[in-house]
């Protein structure tokens, strides 16, 4: 007898648990209630389509060779019965009955199932500020947010957008009105953008670049009102002061959507998020749970996680399916990776930081390393900067942050690789990365990063961030600076805002003896590769006091002189 | 007292080593003896001087901000005496002496060491065929040959090449010589391109490359004479034809260079190579070895492995240059990753292949997948053919080959760490990889190629590569070939060369009852998504002698109709 599946949700955890079980379970009897009318949409792809990217929003919720994913799609390919515009409004799991408001005609409808699954997603955050919903205030989650949108884009009287909260939405959003020609700012409660994923040194070259295109950040600022005309918002008030505004975006985050797991009675975990086990089964046997509605595990820390994405959602639908038709199949977990375009440059970070490493109770060491995409030789190389995380007792990559206009998305894929894999430091700069000159210098960024990290934790190198150099100056302490750079570099690429002295790399081995013994060096140049050779000259000299500054001037996020 | 470490060879591993002594060495008093002029040149770069991509032969042997590595700089930073153009001819162990010529004096001189490197590196075959030393018949190893190289195409009296050998070197040099005007032509004995590296239906893909570009590929064929006028060379006699040119690259391959090592008793293994153990020590224990001359170990077989790479011999110095500082450290070995650039495309592959697999004793199977880069909806994606191979026990990656005009080199990249870091498919399904649409799909290619893995090992879904079905058709087997894309897609991409039938997608479930139940089916599209569809749902009709061409129409590397 067939096996009626019933599910809550047709983005995607729902639409890919829904054609996965099409494949493994040949008993299955699927159907899904979606209570918006668009269906297994890429919502990551909502910010290229207000940016204009994405010319037709169709393309959003087509397969590549363009047929549209609706329910008719879903029927004739998949033998999926989608009843889109149905919101699911009570599980009853005694009887095993949803039920669910069909909102074009009004009708209660019940939906009997034998395994339930729940994939209601996410909802952006609106709190109640004087304002909120006054016309061109938009969240951007959902198709409809990215229509009215592109639509007041479109209409031609949007000149000045403001967006409120700095995260991966926001951000994305920047660039989007940008490229539409919007003057763009930004508003968000901590002081840098990108606060929950990255530290403080990365958030600050991501000030360098919003500095670079005209885009303001008012940062540890909180919005009080929106101010309208007409019932048309005309301006953003946060406790600092007035931005005008033609339209605003709220971006300060999402909730997982769980009224219905709650009143249900199932179990709710950390971030009020659904709990699952590794089946993503929820306290209920007979009901799963998947996507943004429910918490994972971090790989990592081994503890609970919410990730909010499109991917995960994916990955999960595939193993709920596979457990409905008793294949017996596990999620292993995530680890907090995300990837974010900004202009030319990407910034991303994969596993935990030092200071996360910290709160669960492990000693981390890391280190900020700058390189070159590509040999110097070969045309259009960017450059890359990464900070890599290990833990001190195991030598295990635990994680990285990496920001730069080189690929960055390459050199972050690997170090997933490498913290899910249980990668030793040792592990990832043996690693037999593919080398070519178009793609990668010899010692891939990465095999640079790994040795560096190596060389501070055997203790070759002592070494400094630009946050913790920032903190020796603020503490007192007055460390002589020396820059290996030749003259022409440094009026090139200017220098640290402190007193330096400049030693070109050629002459150090000269004039290194004439440095004091009683203070301690630290030497730095470009991307601080001379910097190391310096040190390692000055410890043949009998130097003891003393340091590089990790990732040189490239790699110095804060101000220059 | 001064810990005397000599260094044969002063290119690639030879210079790390110096260099890395430097740093963890204090006591390290460092000669480098070099038979050439030029030292720590990227020997990898060489193609992209000929082929004028480098402009000036000095970048490849500069730092990054433009200072030659000579023996100058290596004495004023790196405090290690260089001796170019000096060529060492005897290793006397007993009294730890070698004995070198310096080629400018023509006098004889003794180095005594401590520790001694042999870094010799390798030489390209060049063997005795009649017309070998005509002008302009070419290697391409060293800097003077890219000299000798550029300097003919420079005169403007080059019009025809021919490369003989069909490996990377061979195949970069192919790009390099089109983008100078020049008339390319390929042989080499074996039938396929990089034979070494890719199987048939890679290979094939590559024959494409070339023969849209009109690049002439005789496979099979074995050069008999090179033929010349006034000692300058004018054509190519192979076995069966005779090819007009004005400039030959002998490209079959190089060899270890260790004469000297030979006549000092030291281990000789596979390839010819110096046997080393994991610290990078000969048989001797004051004697180490790296890079090109030495043999090292395969990861995934653990048998020798010969990878002469300009990334492993750069690796392998630092291994040396800690050891011989007493740091113990182990260098784990290298699996066989390689990468090439071919105009729009790339090639790549790591691990081994199943037949390689087979020759060690593991059962394994692999799949091949054809993916877009991004999703389809963002500008300037590529598509990828990833081959991925596990071992069906462990169900452990250990090897893929990729292929495509995406960004072959990132998902190549995140492959090599999951063979080195043991992961299963299972591993490389869940793997957290960084998605957001300007990067990759919501579930990467890697993450496609591991789940359709995982399908087939499972038994949900039964499939074919193009090799094997052709294989099918060639033992007389009579399957049933199913199209389910549009009349449009046929005629635009063109179609298998066997009689096959058309269903679009959207009517298979209609239409599918009416496909013979006694004979196999075999169901195909583009990328065999839809095949894989519709064998899903020939599957819940009952259907069980199915299965799926892998890769679909882009994946099929042979002809067309």
């Amino acid at each position: 007898m067939a096996k009626k599946i019933l599910i809550i949700g047709g983005v995607a955890c729902g639409g890919k648990t829904a054609a996965r079980l099409m494949r493994v379970d040949p008993e299955a009897d699927v159907t899904v209630l979606e209570k918006g009318e668009f269906l297994s949409y890429a919502g990551c792809g909502l910010p290229y389509y207000v940016g204009g990217v994405v010319s037709d929003y169709k393309e959003l919720m087509s397969t590549p060779i363009g047929v549209i994913r609706d329910a008719a799609f879903f029927r004739k390919v998949k033998h999926v019965d989608v009843k889109t515009r149905h919101m699911a409004t009570k599980i009853d799991r005694r009887s095993k009955v949803v039920t669910a408001l069909d909102l074009e005609s009004g009708e209660e409808k019940q939906f009997p199932y034998d395994k339930l699954v729940i994939a209601t997603g996410a909802s952006p955050m609106k709190p109640p500020i004087p304002g909120i919903d006054l016309a061109n205030v938009f969240t951007l989650w959902t198709m409809p947010d990215a229509l009215g949108m592109r639509a007041a884009i479109d209409s031609g009287k949007v000149k000045k957008a403001v967006i409120v909260g700095a995260g991966l939405i926001g951000m994305e959003v920047v660039e989007a009105l940008c490229e539409q020609g919007l003057d763009v700012s930004v508003v968000d409660m901590l002081t840098q953008p990108l606060p929950a994923l990255i530290d403080h040194e990365f958030g600050n070259h991501i000030l360098k670049v919003l500095k670079n295109r005209d885009i303001g950040f008012f940062g540890g600022e909180k919005v009080l009102e929106f101010l309208g005309d007409n019932a048309q918002v005309r301006g953003v008030k946060t406790d600092k002061r007035e931005l005008e505004a033609d339209m605003v975006l709220m971006a300060i985050g999402v909730r997982p959507n769980t009224a219905l797991a709650r009143e249900a009675g199932l179990e709710i975990g950390d971030f009020g998020a659904i709990i699952v086990d590794e089946y993503m089964r929820t306290s209920d046997p007979d009901i799963f749970a998947g996507g943004d509605c429910c918490i994972g595990r971090n790989l990592v820390t081994g503890k609970p996680a919410w990730q909010p994405m499109g991917s995960t959602a994916n990955r999960e639908g595939r193993v709920i399916a596979d457990n409905i038709a008793g294949r017996n199949v596990t999620f292993k977990g995530v680890q907090g990776t995300a990837i974010m375009k900004l202009f030319d440059y990407t910034v991303g970070k994969t596993g935990i930081t030092q200071e996360q490493a910290r709160q669960n109770g492990m000693e981390a060491e890391s280190i900020l390393v700058v390189d070159p995409d590509k040999p110097h030789f070969m045309p259009q190389g960017g450059v890359i900067v990464i900070k890599l995380v290990a833990e001190k007792k195991t030598r295990r990559v635990i994680g990285a942050q990496l920001f730069g206009t080189g690929k960055v998305d390459k050199r972050l894929d690997v170090l997933v690789g490498a913290v899910s894999g249980g990668l030793t430091i040792e592990d990832l700069a043996d690693l037999d990365i593919a080398y070519a000159p178009p793609f990668t210098t010899a010692l891939d960024p990465v095999t640079h990063a790994a040795n560096s990290l190596r060389n501070k934790m055997d203790g070759l190198m002592r070494s400094y961030s630009p946050s913790e150099l920032i903190e020796k100056f603020e503490k007192g302490d007055d460390p002589l600076l020396v820059d290996l750079r030749t003259p022409d570099e440094i009026e090139n690429q200017g220098d640290l805002p402190f007193e330096t002295i400049n030693i070109p790399l050629g002459q150090f081995w000269e004039k290194a003896p004439t440095l004091p013994r009683d203070r301690e060096i630290i030497t730095y140049c470009k991307i601080s590769v001379r910097g190391w050779d310096a040190h390692s000259i000055l410890k043949r000299l009998g130097y003891n006091n003393i340091a590089v500054l990790e990732g040189g001037i490239v790699g110095w996020p804060f101000e220059k002189k």
